[in-house]
């Protein structure tokens, strides 16, 4: 049996993914969480001298996309063939931009500067994003609620993950893409997530 | 037999890495370059707006490196097994972190700003992912002068095109990275690669 370590900052991040697939998969893992100050004495023991990492049996892992889409290959969480699972990953992907153009903003911008880019995020460069996913899923859903064929993938997973960060900021985002929102709700209803939102620790990013 | 279509623009930028592996597999593929002119009319045509899109057996499917993995496991360039396979998708975004700081400069900025932030780039953010480059191949390469275990893979030929934007820039790059350098020679002169870079298409980007 395979252990796995999670090493990441004390919040959800680019280490979330990683922990609702785990959290999906029913397996259990040792969620490591560095505070602020305990990181400088940790870099250098990171491949990359960043986090997240992924140690599995003694092996670590960096990349937090890399260790998201091991993770979904081992748990089955992933397409059935080949090109199936490139459509969940061309998912993921697209998700992933809409995090590197937002996550910037809410964890490393100060005000005033922030509102304003928070504020043309929302204006200009979300809608264009969540069209896109919509696009994605239609193509590939199978007519099902979930992004790819008819059961969960760590698509879902990926988009419900960057779209809670958004969503903390505004509720209503969704009200136009109902396709999403129910994605959405199907993910948090899913028994092994359901019960890992409920039970996680609260943090502020 | 399937049939492959890559849709790009006339010049390496986020398409190069899968015509790479295409050519490495020695596979035949439809290879339709839009010039910048031409691009508007077939915007709407791509399922996010944007390129690279692979063509394959009709479906379009987004995403560069979605598409370079997919392709990669059709044709046996990742690793092995599943752990493998995400020693090899690390390299890979790792190369990608560094374009995707690189890429953004050399494509999009003018002078005088780009100047700077060439210096600067080269000054204080390349070395580190160089080390890191590094760091990742003595982990992974079995000692061998491939990135992961003993074979030409994927993250071969993402390393080798990310940094050969950086190399016409400055041919100098690699002298305090032995390793690196012979790794790019390796790939230069793998039969299906040479013949491919001998004969590709001089494109300014
Ligand atoms: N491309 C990497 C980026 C990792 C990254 O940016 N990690 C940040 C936290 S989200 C980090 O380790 N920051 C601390 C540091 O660089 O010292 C990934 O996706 O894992
Ligand atoms: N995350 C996407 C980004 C694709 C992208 O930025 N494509 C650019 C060219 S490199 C593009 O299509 N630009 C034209 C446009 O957006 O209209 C990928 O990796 O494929």
């Amino acid at each position: 049996m395979s252990t796995y370590k999670l090493y990441y900052f004390d919040g959800r991040g680019r280490g979330e993914i990683s922990r609702l697939i785990l959290a999906a998969a029913g397996q259990k893992f040792e969620d490591i969480r560095y505070q602020k100050n305990e990181w400088p004495s940790h870099k250098s023991e990171m491949p990359l001298g960043q986090i997240p990492v992924l140690e599995i049996d003694g092996i670590k892992l960096p990349q937090s996309m890399t260790i998201a889409r091991f993770l979904a290959r081992q748990f089955h969480l992933t397409g059935k063939d080949n090109l199936e699972q490139a459509k969940v990953e061309a998912v993921a992907d697209t998700a992933t931009d809409l995090l590197n153009k937002f996550g910037p903003i809410i964890w490393y911008q100060e005000e005033p500067q922030k509102k304003a880019s928070i504020d043309e995020f929302f204006a200009n460069e979300l809608p264009k994003h969540l069209r896109n996913l919509e696009t994605l899923a239609k193509a590939y859903n199978e007519g099902s609620s979930f992004f790819v064929g008819k059961n969960l993938t760590f698509a879902d997973l990926c988009v419900y993950d960057v779209l809670e960060n958004i969503l903390e900021v505004d509720a209503n985002i969704l009200d136009q893409y109902p396709w999403l929102k129910t994605n959405g709700q199907k993910v948090a209803k899913h028994p092994n997530v359901a019960i890992y939102l409920e039970s996680r620790l609260r943090t502020a990013f």
